[in-house]
Parts: structure tokens; sequence; C-alpha cells
């Protein structure tokens, strides 16, 4: 590939061509770059320039039309449970304790089954897919039909097999928790470019010191992440003391769980110590900020977080916490909370904020050098946003108007490894009719 | 019109007909209703009925197609500048002082006109019809063109001139403030159905208590609202208490400035004593958490408002601090805000946030007996939104789904004073392609 001689890629026939417009490639350094041009063969970006109205391509290329939108990189979800959708709106404005063990759980045990999830994973990867996320961090149950559903979407993404030392849907005997999580991965290791299995440890307080040992031993075996509820409520923080006389990250520390490839969600209640040995030990943190202020669960630390070198993605949770998976008002949140709750309207400025679901969800993934920024040799993970609608006019500044005006609704178009999965907002690999039709029966089952 | 003889009310040929949606009429004790029409002749709601395929109406009658829909009323933003919409994203993430002594004040006064004025707040009508609100107490400058722009756009609104001790765009000489108000009102006062002139006293603290006392004055001559900045930081909070040696509630209270006419925006800084002043003396609330929140201003004490007797609205305030005009945005902002502040998931729920923007909203415009719920005989602000998009299911609430789940792009159909502004999605008064043309050349020239 030769960025200098344009002409001769141009004979590389490619498969689709992006066409005409702002550039948001999220490379440290760069800013936006206007009337671009990029070329997609396979699954990677081989060449990016200026674009050229007179340059002909083969008849079947496909060329996405960006001249009114600004390209960048697909966005990564660091923390969703995506067959949750099937709970959207079933109980919300609840006391915690009432919502969790009076209306989700009791939902999750009676209505939760392969079927089910395979929807209700297919209704998420859909709204995934329309706002924008090619790239999900996701753990649940009956993880196989959320393979099957994921892989028909054609999205990105880590799926964890959920365990907790409880009766659990479709994991009846606690006892065989870590057996199905380890079957799960072998199952699915390997079988996809796209797809990466791991295990989802729901929290330090659900399972006991023996399976988070021993799922940390299958994640090392495997060289896959490992996913973890950290700290979401100070209740937490107060059980772990009591249990073990120690706060939660050291005691995680002390089990030998704190590493680089350990993704921990909501990391809320921390001290400055624990935020300290997080840093240290390399361990990524998944901000879910529209969950944990439905939930009242507090705001997790996020711009000391980031001044200690720690990796802070963004993840929407589950649909029965937030209640959408638009990453793009969860953008729009998380760099207002924190400029409310610190009373500095410095915080969290919108270039970061994008970095969190891009460059640096990457990171999380583990997969910064294939992902995460529009670079040439990359994979192709890209969305255009359409800027023609009032509320994105005038466009001074297209990072803010990505953070501060845009919703999930204003993407146009999604390439996930180089396949196209939405132009000009129609989805191309699945039927939403039959989904959210499939959907609306399942949900009169379980409310009527 | 007699609800138990609807083949009588048939004869009347209504002009719109709302076809089989689920009601949210927002009247209190009325839940959702499934299945419903809803008749409009005039300006007026006539009939709501179950639906009935059968019945056959003339040819001439619009009808809009509801059947997956949540039909509403219309929304209220509590506090707008509009044409600000010119200054969208133009400095964002800075330090209170410096984006507005450095950024915005220049801009406006340097860019501020007729003109732009106009166009701008045709792109703000646009915006505001595409996401559902129907009437707007919004306050600027240059105020004849916003009521042009209002009237070319079919909304409702009371439009207030901005009056301030400082020379001002269109009101060079202060002393010539209050003036303009009084010949913008008398200018405007009667000519429409739909806009109520009034006045917008900048704030305590670049208003003089000369100014204060003369624009309630003139309020009250017309029995106009008036409005206000209240107490938006804590700054302004010092400056009155050095001045005057009280805090701005009981400050404005021995102006006589508290009125059940004065609606005070942001209204933060606040104490338990002044919240039962406002409440005691019926002053209404504008609430604007997004713009609070990004400019670190702090959170309004909402939930001891309502429960204190005060009536409570939701603003977006202008787009240079929010950064669009969004409600059902702003909506699960603020449902959400509140539960992280207090740490309390059961504050703000959800029917209580959809009040704030309909029947509440409605009571801040003087306007409750005519707008804010569904009912016959009520004027016909009305909105559609649609239910066939992967994020809105499925539905178990239509409350949550709207607070939590949609967001603006989801309206489908717009009516206000029983005129369509928005059908399919499809803008009927404006044309939105010459709007976001002009205000990009505009833009060109605030930033080049």
């Amino acid at each position: 590939m030769d960025p200098k001689n344009p002409q001769k890629m141009r004979t590389m026939n490619p498969d689709i061509i992006i066409d005409g417009g702002t550039l948001l490639s999220m490379v440290d350094g760069h800013g936006p770059e206007h009337n671009i041009r990029i070329l997609i063969k396979g699954d990677r970006i081989v060449h990016i320039e200026e674009n050229d109205r007179n340059v002909k391509y083969p008849d079947d290329t496909e060329i996405i039309d960006a001249r009114h939108g600004i390209i960048m990189p697909g966005l990564v979800n660091a923390h969703a449970h995506t067959a949750m959708t099937l709970f959207r709106g079933l109980a919300d404005d609840l006391p915690l304790k009432q919502w969790l063990f009076e209306e989700i759980f009791p939902a999750e045990s009676t209505h939760l089954n392969p079927e089910t999830v395979y929807w209700g994973a297919l209704l998420g990867c859909l709204e995934m897919i329309a706002s924008g996320t090619t790239s999900v961090i996701e753990g649940y149950f009956f993880q196989d039909e959320t393979v099957r559903a994921f892989h028909q979407a054609g999205l990105r993404a880590v799926i964890s097999q959920g365990v907790i030392d409880f009766p659990a849907p479709g994991v009846m005997d606690p006892a065989e928790n870590l057996k199905v999580g380890r079957a799960f991965i072998e199952k699915w290791l390997g079988t996809s470019d796209l797809i990466i299995p791991g295990i989802f440890c729901h929290s330090p307080i659900t399972c006991s010191e023996k399976t988070l040992r021993e799922a940390m031993e299958i994640s090392e075996a495997f060289s896959l992440p490992l996913q973890i509820h950290l700290s979401e409520t100070s209740e937490e923080v107060d059980e772990i003391m009591k249990k073990t006389g120690q706060r939660p990250v050291p005691y995680l520390d002390g089990l030998g769980l704190l590493h680089d490839r350990l993704i921990a969600a909501h990391a809320i209640h921390l001290n400055h110590e624990e935020i300290d040995l997080l840093s240290q030990r390399g361990v990524k943190i998944a901000h879910t900020p529209e969950s944990n202020m439905k939930l009242s669960s507090g705001l997790a630390k996020v711009p000391e977080m980031i001044e200690r070198g720690l990796t802070v993605g963004l993840g929407t949770d589950g649909c029965a916490s937030n209640n959408n998976l638009d990453l793009f008002q969860e953008m729009d949140t998380v760099a207002k909370v924190h400029k409310a709750f610190s009373l500095d309207p410095v915080h969290l400025d919108a270039e970061t904020v994008l970095k969190m679901v891009t460059s640096w969800g990457a990171k999380i993934l583990g997969l910064h050098n294939e992902l995460g920024t529009i670079e040439v040799g990359k994979k192709a993970d890209i969305i255009v946003i359409d800027q023609e609608s009032p509320h994105l006019i005038p466009l001074y500044n297209p990072y803010s108007s990505l953070v501060y005006s845009a919703n999930g609704g204003d993407v146009k178009d999604v390439i996930v490894n180089g396949r196209i999965l939405l132009k000009n907002s129609t989805f191309q690999t699945l039927d939403p009719d039959e989904i959210m039709e499939k959907v609306r029966a399942i949900s009169r089952k379980i409310k009527t």
C-alpha cells in the first residue's frame, strides 16, 4: 500500500468506498479532516485520501455516501447484557432491592430460556447497529444464543457466560457454573473473527473466593478477558469489608484477580488507594453512568481514574436499568454528569468522551492494534453520522456535535470488519420487523 | 358535544382524525388507554372514542395514522433562547466565565441582527417541531424576528424581549431597554392566537432595582408573564447578598416581583426558606438540568420544590449550553440526575417527569384550562410518537418508554392549535433545506 500513489491503490478494486465526509480518525493529535474518501478491501482499511469526484471504481464497488456526514470509528459498548432488552421498561422508579428481587430476578428466572435470550439479543443487536455500536463487551446467561444472535448480526463482541454462586438461568446448580463457563469458551474460541468468548463473574459478593479464583484460572488458561461487577453499591463494599476485613479491590488483588484482562464494570465506590491499585494492575474500567444514575448507585470517579492512568470505557448496562443501548445519549450524559458533580465544566470534554467509546474501548477489548481509530491497515469498523438534521446544524466542532447534540438515530451507515450492517439507515443483516414482532410476543407472556 | 353519542359527533365532519394509538391524556388519575381515535375540528379536540375501523369520514379529513404510536399532549419547553441555535457547539467544555465573556457575549454582540435571529429562530423551530415541542417560553433579543419565525412555524410561544442593564444586541442604550420591551408587547399583544409577548429580565444582578420594578409594572399592566434567570450560580447569590444584605428570593420579594406570572429559570442556589417563599407567591419554575450540568452550575432541588407545591416545568435553555432542544433527552436526564444526586431511585418517576413537560408546563404558560392534557374541549396541541423502533420495544409502560427510552427523533406527528406542523416526520409549515442552508451560511461568518 502506497499512500503517496493513490492511483496504484485504486487498481486494488476496493470492496467498499466511503465517499466524501469529515473524518474523525480518533488518532491522537489528528484533528478533523474534511472531504475524505476511505477505501476498504476485505476486512481492512486499505487507503485514506482526499476525495476526488473524477475517480472511477468498478461497478460492483459498494459506495457509502458520506458527503454530509461525519466518518468515525465504530463505537465500543464496554458493558452490556444484551438480551435484557426483553425487560426494557418492565420495572422503573423503584427502590433498588424491590426492583432487583421482586421484579428483575423473578422475571429472569421465569422467562429466560434459549429462545427468549436469542430474540432479546437480536433486538439488542438491532438497536446497537442502528445507533452506531460495532463492538460490545457483554455478559449474561444462555450465551450460546447470544453468540448466535451476534453472529447473525455481524457485530464484534466479547460474549461472556455469567457465573454466580446461586441458581441461575440455565445453570440451576451453582456447582456447575464454571464447567458451563469453560465449556462455553471451548465451544466458541477461535470459531469466528468477531466473537471472543469469556467469563463474567457476577460480583465479589455473589461469587465465592473459590469461584473467583477458578474463573480467573480459566481466563488465564485461554488468555481471555474476565468481566466482573465491582463496587456498584456502598452496601456491597460494606459486605466485603465485613466478610474479609478488606475493601473489594485489595480483596480481589489478594485473590490474584487484578490483571490487565480484567474488565471491572461500575467501579463506583472506590477510594484513592483502590483507584491507584487498579491502575497499577492495568485493570480496565467500564463506566455505566446512566444505569448508575437511574439506580441511584452513585457516580464513579472517572476524571480521577483517567488522571491516574486507568483505561475507562463507556457501557450502557442492560436495558432494565438504562433503558436503551444508545451510546450517543450515554456520551452526552457522561460529559454532563461529571461536570455537574465536580462543578468543573472542563471535566470530560467532548474529545475525551469520544475516546472512551473508540480508542479506549478498543484497548479494553484488547484490540487496540486492530480497532478504535481509522488508519490504513486497521480493521474496517466504521460508522457514518448524518449531519443533515436541524439539531446538528451548524457544525463548528464535530466532537461537540457528536457528544452534545447527536443521538443514535443520526447514525446512517455501519460497517464491521468490512461488512455493511446498516446502509442509509436500512439494516443489511437482520430483519427488524420479524425481530420486533417476536419480542413483542415474548413480552406479552412476561407481562400480560 | 355528546360523548355518549359518537355517531352524532361524526356528522360534525372533523378536520383531523388521529387514528388508533395508545393515548396518554396526562389527565390526573387516567392511565394509558389503547386503540383510541381523536377527532379535531378547528383548533379544538371535539371527541375521543375507542377506535372503530368501520367508520367513514369525508374525503378531505386529514388522517394521522397512530396505530403503532403513543398519542400525548404536545411538550412545553419552559425556558429557551431559540435563536441561540446559531451558536450550537461554538464553544464547549470551557470555564464558565471564559465561555460567557470570551465566546458567547462577543459572538452575540458581533453576529446577532434581525436577519440572523430570524434564521436562528427558524432553525430552533424546526428542531422543536421535529422533537415534539408545541409550546415554548423563550426570551432573547431582536424578538420581532423571533415572533415572525414562530408565526411561520405555527408553534405556540411566550416570546419575551430581553432586558439587561448593559448594551445589548439591538438595544445599545440600556436606558432604552424597557421602552423597547413595552413597544414589543404593544406591537404583538392580541395579534395571534399563538403568540404571547412578554419581558425577560436577564437576572437580579444584571438588572437594577429600577429596571426590575418597571419590568414588573409593565407585565402587570398587560397581565403578561415576566421571565427571569434566578440564582443560576452561587457567585450570583453572593453578589446579591453583598449588594442588598438579602438572598435573591427575599430581595425580589421586597421589589414586589414574586407573583404567579413570574417564571424563574434555573432556580438552583435556593435555601428551604426561599423555596417556601416562591411557593407561597405562586412563582413558576423552569428547571434546565442539561444546561446546568454542562455549565457546572449545580442542580436545582426539584423533588423538594414539587413537595412544597411549586409548579416546575422543564426547559432546554439555549443551544450554546445544552446543545440541543430535545425535551425527550431532557426528560431522560432530569429523571436520572435527581436519582443520582439524591441517591433515591424513586425520585422524579417517569409520570411526574411527563407532567413537567405537559400539564405543569401548561400551568406555567397560564393556559392550563386550554392545554397540557388531552380532553374534549381543549386546544388540539397533540403529538404522536412512533413506537416501531428497536429501542422502543417491548412496551410495558408508555411513561417509562417515553422518558427513558425514546428521543426526539421518534416523534412522527405534531399538531398545534389544530394545525399539522409535522406529518409522518415531514415538515408541513417550514422548508428545512432552505433554513439549514441559511444557518450554515451564517455560521461560516461566525467562525471561519
